[in-house]
């Protein structure tokens, strides 16, 4: 997504430091969780904690890395649940089968379980090698985004509005605000925690974080009515099928659009007054912004 | 367990720090953590905790509180995962029906989920609020038990086990090991951690959970084969009609009942070495040892 993002570097290490959290890894959860974790994800989360971070310092990635890891396990661990058939009853997932398709639902949930649980054993390494209060603070915002507070609370949403028969506009944007916005929100934050940004720098990047979650989730609803499967690589048309709420279902392809635009020019808003504030150069963010709000998969 | 903890007031803390991880208490994934996590449990694990702490400290609990509340909700969720229809497929838990039975698959999926997330959130706020090391090191602990190289691991060997036809005395110790003790363990360890105890203190407490770990499990599986449902609170005779593989399905009651002994006799050996070299009171320990290796519940 980046010009910087090294992804293919990110991939080698992540799963160098994956392996470590495993005793055994012949195991078919270790393998399973491989599995889901090198699918092909875009990276997306990992890279946005990596730009923030480089907003405020020239330092190594080294120092971010950790929670790039850990973010990105956390948003896997989150598909493969929600992929299960007590869930959202997924089979088709970046192209290839759902994690309890590939290896059986027993498998999955523990697969899950693994990387939720491994994204806290490397940030808390992490924690204890740095010997600082950023590293914590940028768990603790991680942590907080994942929970009863955000993604978790946020897939219950969704699930209870696909028993129910509408919802409005302001429901779905709370719930996408919880389920999507609160990780991704959790990257740019984290990212800038550890770059050393300010309080008011944080506030900018909580409010830009919101704004291009929301774009970005829309942009994903969008997808899932007017892509093909073979081009997204995960079941499309799927959203109506199973009554679920989103901006597209409850508004319509026009209105949701329109959302779209106007989250992702709010988004560009924001990172003027960042520039303004702090005099560090967003382009990057402004380019991944434009690239979300126009993206085919 | 013990005459010093005091789980009322464990339990009143417990609910008014968990209720702080959720934004919305009337969420039906919140009822269902709760649900789980206020069923009558023992509070085995956050009693060996502070016992630990209280070897080498006269310090208040509230050091030691956030790491009880965090390893009791590990705890919590590794009983909902477990119970699923695709793992365990348990319907009675603690004399009440498993949460995905009380609340649905999917919300119990998510309550676990919540739970474990939780537990983080606690441990890495408590980490913030201390500032030292000792706090990461007993998250870091208590994390690395729970994940790949433990409790995850034990359970997805403890799965594989059922499809086989014959498993070795060794292997169930191994599985049980991981399933089980590694947990059981970590809360001595964190304990006395957070108590400041030295390196070598820590191998024996090491030692000392690994030992009284495997021995409550062979307990537990005994009490699976000579207790009756109403008095143990879940189904008994499960493991034989499941085909799980315990030290009492694979070497009968008399084996399993001697390496009990065997198991808790080297446990208070060990525990006689802690005071030796710590200069500490042990009885505590001495007696929960006993209590659990004839507990009837």
């Amino acid at each position: 997504m980046s010009t910087s993002f090294d992804q293919k570097l990110f991939e080698d290490e992540l799963s160098l430091r994956f392996e470590k959290t495993q005793l055994d890894n012949k195991d078919p959860v270790y393998e399973a969780a491989v599995y889901s974790l090198f699918s092909g994800g875009k990276r997306l989360r990992p890279a946005m904690l990596e730009m923030a971070y480089q907003l405020f310092t020239d330092a190594d990635v080294d120092v971010c890395r950790p929670f790039q890891y850990a973010i990105e396990m956390i948003h896997s661990y989150s598909l493969i649940h929600d992929d299960l058939p007590a869930m959202d009853n997924d089979e088709l997932r970046r192209g290839k089968a759902c994690c309890h398709i590939a290896f059986g639902e027993a498998t999955a949930i523990l697969a899950g379980d693994l990387l939720l649980n491994a994204a806290y054993e490397i940030m808390t390494e992490a924690c204890l090698a740095a010997g600082d209060k950023r590293s914590l603070s940028a768990m603790k915002v991680i942590a907080s985004a994942a929970g009863g507070r955000g993604m978790i609370l946020g897939q219950s949403r969704d699930l209870a509005f696909e028993k129910r028969y509408s919802v409005t506009a302001a429901e779905i944007e709370e719930m996408q605000e919880l389920k999507t916005s609160a990780l991704i929100r959790a990257a740019f934050l984290a990212g800038g925690i550890l770059g050393a940004c300010n309080a008011d720098e944080e506030d900018l990047l909580y409010e830009f974080g919101s704004k291009l979650g929301l774009a970005f989730q829309i942009r994903d609803d969008l997808l899932d009515t007017i892509a093909t499967t073979a081009n997204l690589g995960k079941s499309t048309g799927k959203d109506e099928r199973d009554n679920k709420k989103t901006y597209v279902t409850v508004l319509g392809i026009d209105r949701a659009g329109q959302r779209l635009a106007e989250l992702s020019n709010d988004a560009k808003v924001i990172l003027m007054k960042l520039e303004e504030l702090a005099g560090v150069d967003t382009s990057k963010l402004r380019l991944l912004t434009d690239k979300l709000e126009t993206r085919r998969m």
